[in-house]
């Protein structure tokens, strides 16, 4: 005990230290040294001003030069010195140094002790100029769009980077606040360790200080109790003889705490009797794994290899053109990725037409569906609240993405306004998964000499998120015949319910989940993964038109068939009428076309959403975490483009009360028809965890389609050649080599 | 019109001739010389006994031998001197010459002067038996299970290879007739010619007999008109100017004939105003594209490599073992690929685990959504009708699989009971498209420098078969942490119907589908593919679980929460509780567990049935044709194992009246728990056909799963090692090598 009440000590003073370091390090620091940008590269402690270092690595950029070897086409690039060359692109160090050189001048913040800024980015210039925008063209003045809270008040912001004009935006939601910096994450999880009683159970369940480890949750919304100010939870796990913490839940202990003063607020502490799961079995690294004396699963190398170099250029840092495909891609720290610009080029000529203006994940909602007190508020909206972008760690080449990837870098603004490089966040790769792009062979009943086959090879951009336990991959893959999948995957770690249970022939009641492993919980859960699709099927005008697939009884007489299905096309007038909740016994294709536009033959061109594997949410309609996240209400919702109207789950998230969503916006009814619109679909998965799930999942993922429809007069890839033998690459065994 | 009439003339003299070879040269030929074993290979003519030619071509067989290059690992052999290993192995060539022989000296055939073999393959010995068998064991005694006609009556007997012992079977079903033959295809599709109206009609259609193209339709069952006589409807094509005659239909005119007599019994000729669509822009062959102006869609050379060879070895020709997987591969001329005892090996030791003991395509249904005269029988069954093993081509290799594929031939029996060689029918190679087994990094909050990421690597089983216009593509991807994925690809050429319309402004009806060019409609439909999956989950004693998700209320007071979701399970105790429609808002998981098996922590061990996208047949179910493919009333089914159960719409599917279908035997109803189970999936795509779809479709896929659900006892890919940098292939440019 005596060393327990030391160690204790120290880690108070080490801690209170910290966040004294922390508060007083904020926006009255002066402008930082170029070089001390911090690089969060690859293994690196994560990436915020405190903990800042020399930048170790400088990014490649892949330009194609004919015969240029892959070293060749290589250069290197200091990002203290980029410039925007794009309308979109985002902001640079140089702009986010100055964002926070004018704001720190500003009324609202220059006598603030309290200020920190929760997203700094690039305000887009208006959609019109921005299409209208061609290369070579000078830019429209750089505006970067700013939330930022001061003494306790969230404030949107617009910092003119030409003027230094900054405008006070009465654009703040009715309820919610803003992203958490990850400053507010790091600091809350040790803020419960300045709490007596909390370090005593800590200690009273046998766990020693120093092997703990504790998450930031964020607590929702049920009340009155959660309004008024900025509150979060903090669960924590031990550590001890595992990197792999999240299996070793201290259950039933929730601190609640004030995410902006820090004070513990309240603490609930009910799951005492419930052990500590053991730690054997636990840790995934493959350090650990080779040290057991167990067979490794070995496969002979395989790997994706094209000696030429990539298909794809990447021009002026983010413009992507791949094949018939051109788009901007840039990393956001909310969204993640974002794709605009997205064009392809007609059959014949050199013409780009346009597919969609912007694509990006706009909202998570991950419920848990456990009502007890430790769990019912786990019911994460990754986006809004973490910062899906701010998520997104460094990929590793090799095995996140194949090698013949390329890596981008995100620059972001620390809660102090300092930016910071995350690097390798994106990477852009071709796939061949020895997929058929299209193929006939003539059957034996013709008898003709025919076999016409095409390789499909695809464009990836990816991303993958780490919301403290889960691991998000989304990619967006480009087709060449005009498909764009989007596809999530889920991985990581299992958030787990520690239980006095060891074999389930000892379990009368609901586990609310799957016993894992001995005292281990998968608790049954749901993601939801809401994206915002601003489609402009040649052009911005569009309308959306749902395909009705119905039976139709034929007459008596009129055929020896009894029935058949025909087709109905159903215009959406205003938002209600694209709401859509997908019914397999009722089929629909879901269409966005222009209507004024046709084809040769005189069909509107269009693009389909095409659902696959998706799941929708049951919750009561009127539980609140369903209210906030009521954009999961149905599968599919049609809104006209409005520029404020980007976050399915309100622009302010975090302890929002659901009345800034999607669902509120689409409520409206606002007409659709022969408008810019935007489509929003989500995807859907139902978890029940299972074994193969202990201790890190195997990836699931499930996607869906943007698929053209009569937007080509015929088929786009029609002159596409078969792979030859003799343009293959030459490749020997690196053992042999 | 002289010329012409003399063109006739000739035709209709050669095609009597080619008939009456045909006819003539059947069962009592003499018994083959082996060295005019047919060998279908990469571009040959249609594989019959009629289009025999020496064998040109060996073929390689791939074993694993350490430190072997790619071309020692290339061993050839003869399929003339093949012999069973395994009780599963299909039958060879000595053995379908043995069973050639035994039947003609049958009394049901000797004297007959019209047999036909329908399918000869292996019957199958018993389960247990097969399952208890160990290699080095002996075989047991093999049997030919032989569908043949002789003087208008169907037979389907047993025929021992040893004994020589004939059994005729009382398992001749009361509908329908066997599936055709290659023969009676191709000799059907030349019958019109010798009617004269029917030529007539032709050349009053501005077409030559020598562009004739024409097609052997399956036509259903409609009513009395359709029984006691073996009918097809022919309807044909004008191929002058391209290949794609498909594309340039003699619309509405359909030639009635008795496949037996390959007597007219009746001539529709509606369509005479119906223009038949032009030639330009439909030919699809790389060959017509390069002559075109315009330029090909290049992308630099894509390879999947692997330099030390695949991971994977076939033993004896048919037993395929790849990481934790082994499974016994073979052709099939009904199903074309059939997998049996599907074996996972546990995570630790060397125990290998039953998984499924046969998993193959059953059945396929494909419902043309228009009601007239022309088309409203195109309600294909392409298993049972046409054999989708029979119309599985050669596979081009490095479009149709990657470089790094094995291919596996299939030898079938032709009509007259001779065997020829499918070669390249099946492909098997590992697939590395760049994506995820696994991944955890930790995140900024917790700061830990923690990445692990694993890649996915599979293997995939493919095939593609050419049901005349439509190429389907099924592949079998086994996955390291023990999932199956069954996929399927539609790719080839759309069934159009030609129209007076050159344009939708012209049209007020309802065309039944999308005019896709001048003169061409895509007529809309459905395609069914229902797979037969004998789970065996650690023995073949399984039980079907239904868990559903359904939403629990909580009571006042009890929770913040209004609601969470809970998992009901339900055990099947008989067929009709497995009876299944999936619904969105009624989600399920499907599990097939062992009850008598359970971890270590007391969960059954099981798999599960993963739905992906899918599509329901809508068809009134007294419909004609959906009594006939009434297998399709549900998702999934299923049943006791019964070895008479394995086709879905019937052993007997041609003109069938769905009297032998899934549906029927389901509704007895029998105990299904605890008992030896078979699953039936049904995978679905409605298919409106758009203007991308011509002249050659771009593939769309589906899949479904068979996932582990607590079968290990934890994630089976914790041992799979990152890639590295110095494990990966050298690879330089073909041509700078």
């Amino acid at each position: 005990m005596e060393s327990k009440s030391l160690r204790f000590l120290f880690s108070f003073v080490a801690i209170a230290f910290l966040l004294l370091l922390t508060w007083t390090h904020l926006l009255h620091a002066p402008p930082p040294d170029l070089t001390t940008l911090i690089d969060c590269a690859t293994n690196s402690h994560w990436c915020t001003s405190k903990n800042r270092f020399q930048s170790k690595q400088e990014q490649p950029t892949v330009t194609k030069e004919p015969g240029a070897s892959t070293f060749d086409r290589v250069r290197r690039r200091r990002h203290e010195s980029a410039v925007p060359r794009h309308p979109l692109d985002p902001l640079t160090v140089q702009e986010f140094n100055k964002v926070r050189s004018i704001l720190s001048s500003h009324a609202l913040f220059k006598s603030s002790n309290n200020y920190a800024s929760h997203s700094v980015v690039l305000e887009e210039p208006d959609k019109d100029l921005v299409r209208q925008w061609e290369k070579g063209q000078p830019l429209f003045p750089r505006i970067a769009s700013v939330v930022a809270r001061a003494n306790g008040v969230s404030h949107v912001l617009s910092v003119n980077l030409e003027t230094d004009e900054v405008n006070v935006l009465n654009t703040v939601p009715p309820t919610g606040y803003p992203t958490m910096t990850i400053e507010d994450m790091t600091s809350s999880i040790w803020a419960p360790l300045s709490n007596a009683k909390f370090n005593r159970t800590i200690m009273d369940r046998g766990v020693n200080l120093d092997d703990l480890a504790c998450l930031p949750i964020s607590l929702g919304w049920f009340g009155k109790k959660e309004e008024n100010r900025r509150l979060i939870k903090v669960q924590c796990y031990s550590m001890k003889d595992t990197v792999n913490f999240y299996m070793r839940p201290i259950e039933g202990l929730t601190v609640l705490l004030d995410m902006d003063t820090k004070e513990v607020v309240e603490i609930s502490d009910t799951g005492r009797a419930i052990p500590i799961p053991k730690a054997a079995n636990t840790d995934y690294r493959f350090s650990e794994q080779k040290k057991l004396q167990q067979e490794l699963n070995l496969l002979n190398p395989i790997s994706i290899e094209q000696p030429k170099g990539p298909s794809f250029v990447i021009e002026d840092e983010h413009l992507v053109k791949w094949a018939n495909w051109e788009f901007h891609l840039k990393p956001d720290p909310r969204a993640g990725v974002v794709i605009s610009r997205a064009k392809v080029r007609d059959l014949d000529g050199e013409v780009m037409r346009d597919v969609m203006y912007k694509g990006f994940t706009s909202e998570l909602f991950v419920p848990y569906m456990d009502p007890t007190d430790a769990w019912y508020f786990k019911t994460y909206m990754d986006a809004g609240e973490y910062g899906f972008g701010l998520q997104a760690m460094p990929l590793d080449p090799l095995n996140d993405c194949p090698r013949n990837a390329y890596y981008m870098d995100g620059v972001f603004a620390a809660g102090d306004g300092v930016p910071y490089v995350r690097s390798n966040m994106i990477c852009v790769f071709e796939s061949y998964a020895g997929d058929i792009g299209w193929r006939h062979a003539e059957s034996p009943i013709t008898g003709m000499e025919i076999k016409e086959v095409r390789p499909k090879v695809t464009l990836v951009v990816r991303m993958a998120a780490s919301v403290a336990n889960y691991d998000y991959i989304v990619d967006w893959e480009f087709q060449t015949d005009g498909l764009i999948r989007v596809k999530v995957g889920l991985s990581g770690i299992l958030m787990v319910k520690g239980s006095e249970y060891d074999n389930m022939n000892q379990v009368e009641e609901n586990l609310f989940g799957t016993l894992l492993s001995e005292n281990v919980i998968g608790v049954i859960h749901d993601h939801f993964i809401t994206f915002y699709l601003d489609m402009d099927i040649d052009g911005s005008d569009n309308s959306f038109v749902q395909l009705n697939i119905k039976r139709q009884d034929t007459s008596p007489g009129e055929s020896p068939r009894k029935s058949y299905l025909k087709v109905v096309r159903n215009v959406a007038k205003t938002e209600k009428d694209a709401q859509i909740q997908l019914k397999l016994y009722e089929p629909s294709e879901f269409h966005v076309i222009n209507p004024t536009k046709k084809t040769r033959v005189g069909n509107p061109v269009g693009y389909k959403v095409v659902p696959a594997g998706t799941a929708a949410s049951l919750l009561d309609h009127d539980d609140p975490p369903q209210r906030r996240g009521a954009f999961t209400n149905n599968q599919i919702w049609v809104t006209p483009y409005n520029r404020s109207e980007q976050w399915a789950g309100g622009l302010f998230v975090y302890q929002s009360q659901g009345d800034d969503t999607l669902a509120v916006w689409s409520e409206r009814d606002r007409p659709i028809e022969n408008k810019d619109i935007v489509v929003w679909y989500t995807l859907g998965f139902h978890h029940i965890p299972c074994q193969e799930d202990f201790p890190i999942m195997p990836t699931v993922s499930s996607s869906f389609d943007l698929k053209p429809v009569n937007f080509f007069e015929s088929n786009p890839i029609l002159r596409t050649p078969p792979n030859v033998e003799k343009d293959l690459p030459v490749c020997r065994d690196a053992a042999s080599a």
